[in-house]
């Protein structure tokens, strides 16, 4: 591979992210437990959050507006506004969580690096909560750019692309995710490799031609799989 | 003036915002008058906007949390779980709110460019309703550069000129607000435009040392301002 450009995803790729939301959601379903059943408001929940995202984009705030309409909907309005003061609780703890890097992350940045690839972190979502993710991370210096997308398009990954000086031969993208990390690299050209976490949000899973891309159990692998 | 580059804010500079935020408060303060006064709504929820800002950045999700919490504290709980359905519903609506371009923003944005400037939007808040909104404005192909940023900091005007090859001494910013559009850019070197929307949130209100920046009453008249 003649890779000089490595993208890497940063929730659930860095650090912990969806096994926060999935603990939420935990909790949301007790919450509903008096009218509907877990897997049920899981679904609708999911159903929600997909309806919304076209108004809402990806994110905490949208996740817990789209709570608050599940719990509204799902308990016929039963629901008690103390239990959706809860839902914007959770919302802010959520917000609020430290971030938490995932193993062999900062040594694996730290040897690319090293043997001259130039990184960039390239997130989508939150702008606000995204940037004060890799801020607390620790993180942010070692990437000469970080790019964050409202939402993971081949178009987006071109600008970022352009904007670096980079095609997409020489490209080479990092995530758990094969929708949003894998498959508009590969569309674009460029190489991916998925790690996979080991919880997936529902929107996230997808299925492809599996052989067009990487796949790594773990980030630590990424130095052999380039040679390195 | 030696400028080469003109940043505009968008929000209330070429679209109307604000309007439709004074607009929802009226309905929550209504909302809330059988527990509390207008006024006294009015600067919880400020109050309560300005605490979760360091959570939830800009924009509307976060306005319509901040509605939810305030809700729940002035009524003292007594709010029904009916009424903060409402609130997300009124969320819902301002997010969808189509774009209505300010008077004389077309003609005079055409008319810069026709003379040579390089023009920037620069815009802070929620990345994806931005972008959705400057695609659905129809005035996306006529800047060289769309900036969105989760604060408009001196830094982050820095890393915009940077990016773009421009000294703070040719650059000139146009917006609403002062704290935003205004005094980071003169701090930097650069000058400033200031041209006031007819209602100003709390939060963006703020005074500095007049006489650091120009004062416009519409947009139209920037040009004559630039000797064009």
């Amino acid at each position: 591979m003649s890779i000089s450009l490595i993208g890497l995803d940063a929730d659930d790729t860095l650090w912990h992210s969806e096994s926060h939301f999935v603990a939420t959601e935990q909790r949301f379903m007790e919450l509903l437990s008096p009218w509907i059943e877990s897997e049920e408001a899981a679904s609708h929940l999911l159903e929600t959050e997909r309806e919304n995202l076209r108004l809402f984009g990806y994110g905490i705030k949208g996740f817990t507006l789209s709570m608050i309409e599940t719990g509204l909907a799902a308990s016929d309005g039963q629901i008690s506004s103390a239990a959706l003061g809860e839902i914007v609780t959770w919302g802010k703890e959520l917000l609020a969580h430290p971030v938490e890097l995932l193993p062999d992350v900062v040594e694996t940045i730290d040897r690319l690096a090293s043997v001259g690839y130039r990184l960039a972190l390239i997130t989508k979502g939150d702008l606000f909560h995204q940037e004060a993710k890799v801020a607390e991370s620790g993180l942010a210096d070692r990437f000469e750019a970080v790019e964050i997308l409202s939402e993971k398009s081949p178009a987006n990954y071109q600008r970022v692309l352009d904007r670096m000086n980079v095609s997409a031969a020489e490209f080479l993208m990092v995530g758990n995710s094969v929708p949003s990390d894998v498959l508009p690299v590969v569309e674009l050209g460029g190489q991916a490799v998925h790690v996979p976490y080991h919880v997936t949000w529902g929107h996230e899973r997808a299925e492809g031609e599996r052989g067009n891309w990487h796949e790594l159990s773990s980030i630590a692998e990424l130095p052999a799989l380039l040679g390195q």
